[in-house]
């Protein structure tokens, strides 16, 4: 059981509460939490049977845990949802029960800035909190330990970059982009596999973790179909953190070799490609697979947009610039990115909106 | 089950790692774990049941709780020196299972600094970790969902300074003294009940928490009999504090007011106080109580004692003096205590060595 870290890299989101933090600039991920909340309820209502998961679980507590919860407010309106909509399926189908008791488990990597989220919890709570630090590529739990997974947002987050994409000498070799970006095959073979290999990581350790008949309910960024080159939201978004690092090389602030070398490690799967992988899951039954497009802002905030969402790459993507970079160019990058953005807001609008992929897995009971 | 923390006030040992965190200032509390193994390793061997625990235990997995685990190493050393002695007594007692996996709770106040924590978490280990903030005065778990509780060096502080203490009408009221220095009869009393409520506070709490059979491993730092005024090393080092504090009043660096409304929230209570408090309780049977003096480090290292000592001093109390005085003094008062502590040094071979009470308790099956 012994977990080891070692291999895998991590990105935190930016950590604290102040002016770059993630915490102050998750407000679109915060529109997805409350997307997904019809489908989380009714997932919860249709789907959860207290009399199949465990004679323990009618009589006291309800383990949940919420994979990549970062530091801010997100996780909480999640969970919070959740833990009503357990309240509400157990009241119904265990009236004579005394209320359940809940656990709930924060997760996200261990340089995840734990401080500012415990700090967010709100004093009077109606759960016991615990923060559960390590991938979640890994095993976190013990044996049987959860009632109910929940992840939104963060799986398109890869265990790392992938290999082929770093060696100069394969083709998958991403000389021309920093991301998954659809222009080469190749590149886009090597991140689908890695996607899928972490996948399957995940859904092993969870299927150690979850109880028979508990439920994983998953937000996955996806996108609409594979095009060449990547036609969405996100891609453009990296599209201009690419020109942002391309300027500064023309400016000798960093080098061609440096910028070659730097890579986003996400990956947004098809809803086809998820299925797909699903599927394959031998532990798990795909109970419901939904997808819907992200809210489409700029015909809503126009260029209003332009300072939100430039914050939120910094708070997204900042820790993972220092890293590669070093600390000293990212204030310059993000001074760069709104302006960048400005001239090219228009295009958005020719844009596939991303995809959110709603996912809702239930633990076999004959599967050890 | 809702849980409560607006009543608390809450003194975190310094977080990081740098110059004056507790991290790298609290050896001397590490020589009280060490001294603590033999204790807890044989407390482990003689009372520890998997039988009369829980039948899930033997099959898989063994939960425990570190109350009051601040940052640093001590924590992973007494915790993992317990899972040591756990899987040896669960190999003899049930060999035909197969191995137990762990997951160990590290709790401590909110503001405590968990991502400091997490960091000294070693990579590749052999249990699962979470930490869990709050104050351990109150409920922080799910019923009946530990099988063994440790403390060490934590149960001393209060969960605030007692009222009547900062009550200028009252005839407790410490204007004289920084602590419970043992010269006023009422400002004693005072002290005591409130060490007396927070005790039955976590044992209360606790027995919700802990599994029928399970244990509690408490070491409590205490002090040989009461006396006045006060003959510990702990109470001199209190004694310097006040004498730097009280020369900053001369200084008008402070007002007097605020230094006679600054009390510090702990108490060290004798073998007999313990005793009579654990006998009160209802849901632990006390196994065994023990006590012993804290090592005596004058002779062993003279002169090098001071800036280590002043160090602990300043991880273990500045973050109280901040609170109290503001940020803008803690720096003046640690400068001077090095030199007040030299002064001084030769007058701690007179004083009592601080004791250090190690008490076994087990819950009862019988009582809800």
């Amino acid at each position: 059981m012994a977990t080891k870290e070692t291999t895998l890299i991590s990105y935190p989101m930016a950590g604290g509460e102040g002016e770059h933090s993630y915490s102050q600039n998750s407000n679109f991920q915060r529109g997805i939490v409350e997307a997904a909340k019809v489908f989380v309820n009714l997932a919860i209502e249709d789907m959860l049977e207290f009399s199949s998961i465990s004679s323990r679980t009618c009589n006291n507590t309800f383990v949940i845990a919420d994979f990549g919860c970062s530091t801010g407010s997100n996780t909480l309106i999640a969970t919070q949802n959740i833990i009503k909509a357990v309240k509400q399926k157990h009241q119904s189908q265990c009236p004579n029960h005394p209320p359940l008791e809940f656990q709930l488990f924060f997760n996200d990597h261990v340089n995840n800035d734990f401080n500012t989220l415990f700090r967010n919890l709100p004093p009077s709570r109606e759960f016991f909190a615990a923060g559960v630090p390590g991938s979640f590529y890994n095993r976190l739990f013990p044996k049987a330990s959860l009632h109910l997974g929940h992840s939104s947002s963060a799986l398109h987050w890869l265990s790392k970059v992938p290999d082929e994409v770093m060696d100069v000498s394969s083709p998958a070799w991403n000389k021309d982009s920093i991301y998954c970006s659809g222009v080469s095959k190749e590149v886009t073979k090597a991140y689908v596999a890695q996607f899928q290999n972490d996948m399957e990581r995940f859904l092993n350790a969870r299927a150690q973790e979850v109880v028979g008949g508990g439920l994983l309910l998953l937000t996955v960024a996806g996108q609409t179909e594979r095009s060449i080159p990547s036609q969405t939201y996100g891609s453009l978004m990296y599209d201009i953190l690419g020109s942002c690092l391309a300027e500064m090389v023309q400016e000798g602030l960093i080098t061609q070799d440096k910028l070659e070398a730097f890579n986003i490690p996400t990956y947004n799967p098809t809803i086809k490609e998820m299925e797909a992988l699903l599927q394959r899951n031998a532990y798990f039954s795909v109970e419901r697979i939904e997808s819907s497009p992200a809210a489409d802002m700029v015909p809503l905030m126009g260029s209003s947009l332009i300072q939100p969402l430039s914050k939120l790459m910094r708070a997204a993507f900042g820790e993972l610039i220092i890293e590669h970079f070093g600390d000293n160019i990212v204030d310059s990058v993000f001074e760069r990115y709104p302006k960048k953005l400005s001239e090219i807001l228009h295009d958005l609008k020719d844009k596939q909106k991303n995809l959110n992929i709603f996912v809702v897995l239930k633990r076999n009971s004959s599967k050890a």
